[in-house]
């Protein structure tokens, strides 16, 4: 079905019929001009990110539904990020016209999944015709105790550096999935090889947000110093974390967790694996800072680990490597606006 | 300034330099993963809004900082349209490489100057690269009163039907400056005449929102019944009234608020003056219903003008011309997605 047969209004009706909502703060949703929401005594956390066609996905190998999802978790992700959890999401695409209804759809079904699976209600929107390929803006509203919320900048000298899963993985997809696309061309069926990088796959086309560690630091009463989402590497955000807090920080080469298919793919691409995860990026994961004596409390949480220490901002930010020498962090992360057009 | 000089980080750093908070809800604006915004006993109101270049505007004639003013001054308009108060803004940027640091820096002037006027504060957002001309992503976070906020479906059979100021006029601007465009192509030193017709380009260019029609409301003690603003052409946003709150509605043509720049512009082109000001959009004017015992007190709102009523439903949408024929209100409004492209 041609997305002009049903209009705006139209599609905007099709890709939300059946939607409910779940929070009791939600009083109004998708369908007028504002979405409404209420709430006392709780911060409302606010974030938005913009993927654009050809910049941030490459529809060549992402299905639909997986971009959907990874879109909406990419701004659950930065709610966490502050110790808060994600509630409303807005939701505005630009499609150009080689997408049909049932393309949008599938889109949205990814969306719509992991609101479900995170209790996100959707709440609005704007969609338009893009001249340009696939635009997707989502804002997400989050709610956090107004005590509890985790900056940037509050990681204090001793404070311990923690990480959650592992990194570098989601980056490896990506070169998985550049080469398998490569191989391919003007190939028909094609079968890509992913056998035993499953998970370098997963991480890249299905990321998760890390609610369960936020989950667990409430339940062991850890209110971090400092927070970030790891979106552009771990190197880029752990020097944000630095200059905001007004800090340096020591991070150990033998202490950041590396899922061994990581390893063997950048073994395979000749790449450094250590560079692969400080600056690789996509992780999802969160990094954070505790006070020093959180250290035993830190070490009973399922998937976190200690990487190093904050220092006194003379110290500068470096990571210490497995022969001992020290390396300054570098943010080489993925920057979008050096991008060749 | 090349844009990648800067860098992202870079790029954000120079746009809101100097940006402070108005608003004591804003606890926390740009410069984490999440703006940090606190309330109590109110509503919190989220609208977004999704502009692309080639589909939504020209940069041929229009200026960036007048793009900026108006991208935000859309999202304003949606928050008075709930009877609320905008507070708090996102703005996300699509950039391709023909913009230097400059041009972003005009764009977001213009977005500054309406907050600074309407004592909205920006808060975060997210700029990237785009491979396909300028990406405008825009969310506004407003307040209101739990018990004050104004939806689409409240409007009830004898409500007046009101609108403020005048319609059609932002339609003809278009117009104006598309065929100033057409006379200038090839053309150099070209001078484009809009003498005598400054009002239309400016309510096309610089739209304002109606917070001056809001607060006379407010002050007068109505609540609307209903209420939205214009911004697909008023018969496609009195049909979603009525459509939403079950309702018909007779309107008459000789009671539609028209500026005489707008009638001299209909005539010189010769369209359909009524058509226009019912289906030309972009007016930002405020459309809504009151119960009729309001009457005088609406007649004594400067701007404001009483234009029919609201029926039972069975008697559905319908202008009463000034011969008298009852003509069926359609939507006719702008369609986004049936753009060519």
């Amino acid at each position: 079905m041609e997305i002009s047969e049903l209009g705006e209004f139209g599609l905007i009706d099709h890709l939300t019929k059946g939607l409910t909502t779940v929070n009791p703060s939600t009083v109004k949703g998708v369908g007028d001009d504002c979405a409404v929401l209420r709430n006392r005594d709780t911060d409302i956390l606010v974030t938005t990110d913009l993927l654009l066609e050809g910049v941030h996905f490459d529809l060549t190998y992402v299905p639909l539904k997986h971009l959907g999802y990874k879109s909406a978790i990419v701004n659950f992700s930065d709610v966490y990020a502050m110790n808060g959890r994600p509630k409303q999401i807005t939701v505005s695409l630009g499609i150009s016209r080689r997408f049909t209804v049932e393309h949008i759809a599938e889109l949205f079904s990814g969306i719509r999944l992991a609101c479900e699976i995170y209790g996100v209600d959707l709440v609005g929107g704007d969609t338009t015709s893009s001249r340009q390929g696939l635009v997707i803006s989502i804002t997400c509203i989050g709610e956090a105790e107004a005590d509890k919320v985790v900056r940037r900048s509050g990681a204090h000298d001793t404070d311990l550096i923690c990480v959650s899963g592992d990194l570098g993985a989601a980056y490896m997809g990506l070169q998985l999935l550049e080469r398998e696309k490569a191989a391919s061309a003007g190939m028909k069926d094609f079968v890509p090889k992913f056998d035993g990088k499953e998970y370098l796959v997963e991480r890249q086309l299905k990321p998760e947000a890390r609610r369960d560690v936020i989950e667990a630091l409430g339940a062991a009463g850890i209110v971090p110093t400092a927070m970030m989402d790891i979106s552009d590497g771990l190197s880029s955000e752990l020097l944000h974390i630095c200059k905001q807090s007004d800090a340096g920080c020591r991070i150990y080469e033998d202490r950041i967790p590396i899922d061994y298919q990581t390893a063997i793919m950048a073994e395979e691409l000749g790449m450094n694996l250590v560079t692969a995860a400080l600056n690789g990026g996509e992780d999802y994961e969160l990094l954070f800072t505790v006070p020093l004596h959180f250290h035993e409390a830190i070490q009973r949480i399922e998937g976190v680990k200690v990487i190093g220490h904050i220092t006194k901002p003379s110290l500068g930010c470096a990571m210490i490597t497995r022969d001992g020498t020290e390396i300054p962090l570098r943010a080489q992360g993925w920057n979008p606006l050096a991008e060749k057009e």
